[in-house]
């Protein structure tokens, strides 16, 4: 299958993001239509119900079936994965160039252009949890915070991670409204409520749970894999001076929940194999996982070789006509924590998990310069604003400004698989009556 | 109808927590049988799925009717309150003793002896936050950590909360399985992983959201009471050690994902009426809340006087025919912050809450000895243990301990309004393979 090309030629291009071999999933609506399911192919999305009722889905399991002609994936994640993969072989066969002529009719006539619809949320995601893997991101803000102990002692050992907020979770392209919050300017002996001033992206990767696990029962490193559906793009927006007032002792809070943007796609596990790569090397005089978090198979192919990028575009970069400008570029392989370590540390005090459920790393950062995920780490907290080809400063956010995220693994002799966008503009905070 | 009463007689008695002016909603199931809508009237449980097709309900808005065939509250939840009201006040009129005597007929016919069924999670929640508004627990538990500092700067500005876990939200009488996790000994270099030795409950209390918001709109604390539908005990059972070391920097997360019991029975905001009382003076020298956080209405009836209980029974009391041990008895009114605060700062960066979220107070501490929600602050974090009638002693929770936890409102000349029993009994660890 990874030699196959399709009949639909814009899904053999270089530079798309869903060759044949990716096929993600999504929810999308045709003007004043009904949610329905789809699956990206170059620059169309084939309609899934279209396809079941047109017969193309024959031979296929009656739940994978009844899944397709759901408003949301839930119900196709939580059929078994082999579902999940006779679904994604079956459309293969229906796209690709050798595709029997009667199915192509058919197929055609169940494509869309992803430019006419509009993409929403794929996933009801019961619970999201968001880690801080990147030990490159906890480097770097733990720097700028407590320059002379910037990892805490339980960093190398602990997946750290916290409860986020489902309710504002929106797909790309939402408007992103500026928060107001508590602030404390530390000349200042108390806290003033207005908008935030250092509105900021955080540039993730989200891992949507399969298969559950039963309340009291872990889930072992060995099995943890298996409960992966696929993964997604997330901008974990942030209000950094929100977040330095309120986060002790219990974490940060309104300084994430106003909303979390997640990518429309949701690329499988399956999609991303010949990515898969080893963990990177812990330096020298770093310990070892505790046993329960430590297997050679997560050792040798635990990370995903996956370039991610972040985009902004100013208001006054979109009136002058100039491209969206490249801001960082870093790697999900750069992780000290895989996905399946993370289901597993979070399963391992019997914590169930639920079956659309989302799992994001944390701000993917580098070590390198030019590799940091959000805005935080790139201006040192404000104090070293990055120039934008407008000639305009920033320092954090502005209204106007749109952060767009992408993610794509690329290899020779394989077509490249891509997460697409994640986009967000911001808009001005809600005025305050008193 | 506060002076009404009820043909069903257990009703009437000074010790029922459900007279004719509570009538809480829950969700039970007899043998064998679906989730069901009920309410608690005495010692029994009205059907209303039964009332309803009995033609008890006629007059009802059709929405409200719709909602009480349902098997979670959260239909009826997401009524207007005017709806579920009415409904209170109809039911109220079928149960007193002056009710016509055909509708006193069927609706005797559509009565459960509660021990009869089982009672089931009563909202499908989507989202829980849990607070930290009793500053006598935060000051407690900081005096352990931070004697010098025991509580932090932002304490008495925001209403400091996070984001918890749904998945692992279970009704009264479900097993707590010990969990496993990170913990580190101060006289140790590593940590080991295993299960917990500091395990302990926190009596809370928790108020589900009626109304919602849209996203990117606060709540202001004028309205915010509107957005109430009713509480219920929470008991966010906790593993200290594990929390000891994996809170830093984002709080809480392993140590209390494993598992949170709630109630199940929802008491109606109407039924605690007459219990709402000024809010604690804030003591000489304490800010006054920002503005947004402000009102005289606030101040004057944010609190509820609710008298909050905690007992243990341990196996050996069991076994000897002891009755429970009273471990604390505090009160909900000393909150430093009301739900109705809660609501207004959750909102406040626009975050959006839906019907049938929860939002827990966190551990209810009063300010003298015996009034604290926590063996964590009993027993000084294990070094002072508390004996029990069997001679016991106790640090934190050992396998076969059951907790209770108990609410209830009581004032002369109004029957006593209860939110009935959270219990839970400890179950050793899973068995670790390796």
């Amino acid at each position: 299958m990874w030699t196959w090309k399709s009949w639909v030629n814009s899904a053999n291009t270089p530079e798309t993001d869903f060759p044949l071999q990716n096929l993600p999933c999504g929810i999308f609506r045709e003007t004043d239509g009904n949610p329905r399911m789809g699956i990206a192919i170059g620059k169309f999305v084939l309609d899934l119900q279209r396809c079941n009722h047109a017969g193309l889905l024959e031979g296929l399991s009656e739940n994978v079936r009844a899944a397709c002609e759901q408003p949301s994936l839930n119900d196709l994640i939580a059929c078994s994965a082999s579902g999940w993969s006779s679904l994604r072989r079956r459309l293969a066969e229906l796209l690709r160039t050798e595709a029997d002529p009667t199915h192509r009719r058919k197929t055609e006539a169940a494509l869309l252009p992803i430019a006419s619809v509009a993409l929403l949320k794929p996933v009801q995601i019961g619970n999201y949890t968001d880690f801080y893997a990147s030990i490159h991101h906890a480097t770097n803000v733990g720097r700028l915070f407590r320059p002379d102990q910037p990892l805490l002692p339980n960093y190398k050992f602990v997946p750290i991670g916290y409860h986020g907020r489902t309710s504002s979770l929106v797909v790309s392209g939402t408007d992103i409204t500026r928060p107001n919050g508590q602030t404390k300017a530390s000349n200042s002996d108390l806290p003033r409520f207005g908008p935030t001033s250092a509105l900021d992206y955080e540039l993730e990767v989200g891992a949507y749970i399969g298969k559950g696990n039963p309340l009291g029962e872990q889930i072992s490193l060995e099995h943890a894999e298996e409960h992966l559906f696929g993964i997604s793009l997330v901008n974990d927006w942030s209000a950094r001076d929100i977040q330095t007032w309120e986060y002790q002792p219990l974490g940060p809070f309104l300084s994430k929940s106003f909303v979390t943007s997640i990518s429309p796609w949701v690329v499988s596990m399956d999609a991303l194999a010949p990515f898969r790569v080893a963990m990177p090397a812990r330096p020298v005089g770093d310990p070892a996982p505790l046993s329960y978090l430590s297997s050679v198979v997560n050792q040798n192919i635990g990370a995903i070789d996956m370039k991610l990028e972040v985009l902004l575009s100013s208001a006054s970069m979109r009136s002058a006509g100039s491209a969206p400008m490249l801001l960082s570029s870093g790697n999900l392989r750069d992780l000290y924590w895989s996905f399946a370590q993370l289901v597993t540390h979070h399963t391992s005090n019997g914590c169930n998990l639920l079956p659309g459920d989302l799992l994001a790393s944390g701000t993917v950062s580098g070590a390198e310069e030019g590799t940091q995920g959000s805005l935080l780490e790139m201006t040192r907290r404000g104090t070293q604003p990055i120039c934008l080809p407008s000639g305009e400063l920033r320092s954090f956010l502005e209204d106007g400004d749109e952060i767009i995220l992408r993610g794509y693994c690329k290899k020779e002799g394989f077509p490249r698989i891509g997460l697409g966008e994640c986009r967000g503009r911001i808009i001005p905070a809600p005025f305050l009556s008193s």
